[in-house]
């Protein structure tokens, strides 16, 4: 049996994964990151016997730890070299972790860890795959020769950080234009709100009223609906959000690039429009294309990945 | 002795190349594609043969020969699928050289010749390695684990092909805004071309009527004089050229990229500003960086390439 631990700034999950891939149990708890690491790591360790044994195993019964975290890892040391929203600086998680556990921890950054579970789970053992995750942010990670990609300093595969858009909207990386600035759910709320500005008749402005907020849904259920701003907002969305693949595709003309994150349960909608952007626009013309499709383990990837990265 | 054929649109280029990469011979002719690729091949067999004899070798030297081609290759059966600028629609290149030649036959797309031609030479045997090539267009290969990578299909790393301005230029591709567009040498000359048109008075414009043409050092030596119009394209160039160089660190986080195209030449008026921004643009704030430099082998990398990429 494998531990996956999905370190993040709101919670902790921590599952029992199978040889598989197979979550058998899972548990979480609040961060709570300002009590400091090491009691951050005596939770972790007393949900991992929880979860082992609501299986009716023990922590003998485990073979390796893995553990997913955001920001800057350092994976010879095991350590968190910085993550901003879990207010840590070179935190050597592994050995506090080694403290309780006799076994090999594997530290990994959570985007390369969900990355590599939604390859186990739908990458059919493919060379080359890629996840793109719209979420808070843009983030995602890389699968080559089977291997989770890390670049020589373990700080690759920011595929939210290409420059899309020279000059454009400042992003919170320092840099400008970043594909994360157009294609984040963030983003597709802002972009939102711009429009209920600028069109304040929109369906839009209604939906907002009822729900209380602006969510990533907004725009999608009114295009629905028929409403013209709605349907703007959600087409120039869906356009950046392919142009960001394209470039991807045209990079790494992967066999796989699976597309994650909450806005990636709009399903069809978002996925039909997005293939047809990126197979009329990507430079490949004569062989064959990138199979371009929908996440699936969706939140628990975080867990799979880490636990079979620490297989590996 | 390897071979490295390095085919062009213009001309075909043949060099042997011993064990470590060095040329220790070359000769080069008019490819005159028109002609049809029968022809061709008989004549790279017979310039084949010359090359060997002046170094005092002869066919039964050669352990391998490798082929650069433009265009998209299918490397399984050594055939060009495409290359518009040699009107060669799937042409058995491989097969035909192979009646002449009775030893190993490998092609590769010319941009992955060339990135590897330079790999040997300056790459240090990194694990993670791009080049980026400012020429007619922006090319480029990827070397991954001391290997060419090329995409499940061959026809990966088209880096000039990443969006950088959405809904910008036209690109030959067929796509908008793409690298190529802005920090090709072809981008510059329009650049400069549009400089002048708006400021007549500059500097650039006495410098065309006297070179006859517009060409990619026209901004670079005007600047260098100090012409303010001569120094606005060069210095929006050189950030056009950076923004592609980060977004590429920030998904490869490679331990080295360079530089390459007669462009690259300017050395270190273009390298330093290119380093700047890019150092102080890229998502890695903790980690060590990715070194930056200017190729070394310039028009040699494609034979070297060709025929260290068959000596694999």
């Amino acid at each position: 049996m494998y531990i996956g631990i999905d370190l993040g700034g709101t919670n902790v999950a921590i599952g029992c994964v199978d040889e598989k891939g197979n979550i058998l149990a899972k548990k979480s708890f609040p961060t709570e990151s300002k009590r400091g690491y090491k009691a951050i790591v005596k939770e972790m360790a007393d949900t991992i016997h929880d979860v082992m044994s609501d299986i009716g195993l023990s922590a003998e019964d485990i073979k390796a730890i893995g553990i997913g975290s955001p920001g800057t890892v350092d994976r010879e040391n095991g350590v968190v070299v910085f993550a901003g929203n879990l207010d840590m600086v070179k935190v050597p998680m592994a050995d506090e972790l080694g403290k309780y556990f006799n076994v090999p921890i594997n530290m990994e950054n959570d985007a390369n860890a969900a990355a590599y579970g939604e390859y186990i789970v739908c990458g059919h053992d493919a060379d080359s795959f890629l996840l793109v995750t719209l979420g808070t942010g843009v983030g995602g990670g890389i699968i080559l020769n089977k291997k989770i990609y890390r670049g020589f300093n373990n700080a690759g595969a920011e595929v939210g950080h290409i420059t899309v858009m020279m000059d454009g909207e400042q992003c919170t990386c320092g840099k400008k234009g970043c594909y994360e600035c157009y294609a984040s759910v963030t983003a597709l709320k802002k972009q939102t709100e711009d429009m209920i500005k600028k069109c304040p008749e929109t369906m839009m402005s209604e939906w907002v009223k009822e729900h209380g907020h602006i969510s990533g849904r907004t725009a999608f259920e009114c295009a629905d609906k028929g409403d013209k701003a709605a349907i703007e907002v959600r087409d120039n969305y869906l356009k950046y959000v392919a142009e960001g693949i394209t470039s991807l595709m045209n990079i790494f003309q992967p066999e796989i690039i699976v597309i994650g994150g909450g806005i990636s349960k709009e399903g069809d909608t978002l996925l039909n429009p997005v293939k047809e952007f990126c197979y009329k626009n990507d430079f490949n013309k004569f062989m064959p294309k990138t199979k371009i499709q929908i996440a699936k383990l969706f939140n628990d990837a975080g867990i799979v990945g880490a636990a079979m990265a620490a297989k590996m």
